[in-house]
């Protein structure tokens, strides 16, 4: 059967999709770009408006765990079922970078990065992991897998979304707050001001969910202030970040190219292989995505 | 009981011991200084010479884990049984810093910093921590507490001492090398030429052990030459750091001033009271040090 695959991804990047998916689905024709006889497509990044170009489709399975971008396209077919990339491959490299990111900051790397361009020595008063709690915004996979290596590494931590847990309680509590939310119309904007006022004054910041969870100029006031001290941005509302942004060479921000959970066309073949399968044989699908709640 | 405590600790340190040490033997005189009748004696870096004058000791205990600067004072008497702190909270310390660190070079932050320095956004390789082969140099308490952390990071881990494994092995083998030895004449200076030239080339390496451990000039030459891509330095030969020296400005080096584990003296006092009670009860105390072997 014939499954369109529609990316807007560079060419190198869009022919290692490509054979990975084509040795996963090795019975079907996976077809670069728009084939107008698709009941099935995959998706990366494709451009707005070319999902609405097929008119047999019956099923829209995303490369990528995020389906934001996707959402926003008002030509998008909102009957057709649609999944997102469920990879547990995705969890583990997200707990990963997160589990990285908050011990840097539980040690204090940054304070004593920033001693050394000084040739300070000076030893920082340091409270044992037992003793620092981190708030995870988001209660999904990715959360769940950063919650259970940050309790192994001796963290206090406690987790919020829209159905658990009371938001306000959460910023008050913590000394560091990551964001893994989805991206929805609930969501965007959350990491801004009258959340960083809620924070614990000296908390810290780590976004490894959308560029559009993060209200920029808010950021740059709560940091100038010290209520934030120091935030770990691996997502930004423009990527690449261009040259010319204040982020770049702010000390009180860490910027990351977007690696905290890198799919790996291989791995996510496999899962979108095991998706259309179950789809083609009327089995609830992995990942189904709720256009209202947006994710 | 008269107990002598002796230091050269700044004088605020030096009060917190003497009140944690009061706090935790409650039954005994701790003075302060040369006590000509103690028989015991608890040290924070003793002046050399000083526990030569105590003519009735019988037992030292000393404050920290390591015990190097002792055993390098000619005068000590070494007919007197000496032990070194065994706390379980230093091993816990020293963990969660060897995981933070190499948990940092694992997801390439010293990289991704210099990208950050230029504005450069570019994904770097990345392999999972399943395929990171973490070599230990050390098999006391603080190693294995790092091995057990590591590997719940999900890291390969494997480690050496005298008298376990081969060290050609474990440096061919290891992605990252993480010092965690006591310094005695045999390990003076492991960290140096010939050990680099083992390892693979592009390694890294983390020195948690003491500045004696690593031959500077060696460092300087294999960061030079690429058979090191980053060190992370908690210790240093002397110490503070002098302003002056090479290390702090070196893009290749991250410098620490010995934070990775930080005796509490209430933590380490209740510990130094049950080895004393030991001691006097003719029962085997913890962490005798045998002072051929050097810890």
């Amino acid at each position: 059967m014939t499954i369109a695959f529609l990316t807007r991804l560079p060419n190198d990047d869009a022919k290692r999709w490509l054979a990975a998916l084509r040795a996963a689905l090795p019975s079907d024709d996976i077809v670069l770009g728009l084939a107008p006889d698709a009941e099935l497509a995959v998706v990366a990044a494709p451009a707005p408006g070319d999902l609405a170009k097929l008119p047999k489709l019956a099923f829209i399975q995303s490369a990528w765990a995020g389906v934001d971008g996707l959402l926003g396209d008002p030509l998008l077919p909102r009957q057709v079922a649609l999944a997102r990339l469920i990879d547990p491959s995705l969890a583990t490299q997200m707990a990963e970078a997160v589990a990285a990111h908050v011990l840097a900051l539980h040690r204090q790397s940054p304070a004593y990065r920033a001693q050394q361009t000084q040739a300070i020595w000076r030893q920082l008063p340091q409270i044992p992991a037992s003793e620092r709690q981190i708030g995870l915004l988001g209660f999904g996979e990715m959360a769940r897998a950063s919650a259970a290596l940050l309790e192994k590494l001796g963290f206090k931590v406690s987790a919020w979304s829209r159905s658990h847990g009371d938001l306000g309680d959460l910023l008050a509590g913590s000394d560091i707050v990551v964001n893994l939310l989805p991206l929805t119309a609930q969501t965007q904007g959350i990491l801004g001001r009258e959340t960083f006022a809620r924070m614990k004054p000296g908390a810290a910041v780590i976004n490894v969910g959308r560029g559009g969870h993060l209200v920029e100029a808010d950021l740059i006031e709560a940091l100038a202030s010290g209520q934030i001290s120091h935030a770990v941005l691996d997502v930004f509302e423009t990527e690449p970040l261009p040259a010319s942004h204040p982020f770049w060479s702010d000390p009180a921000i860490t910027v990351l190219p977007h690696v905290a959970a890198i799919t790996d066309p291989v791995s996510a073949s496999q899962r979108i292989a095991a998706n259309i399968a179950r789809f083609r044989a009327g089995e609830p699908v992995e990942g189904l995505v709720s256009p209202d709640a947006g994710y």
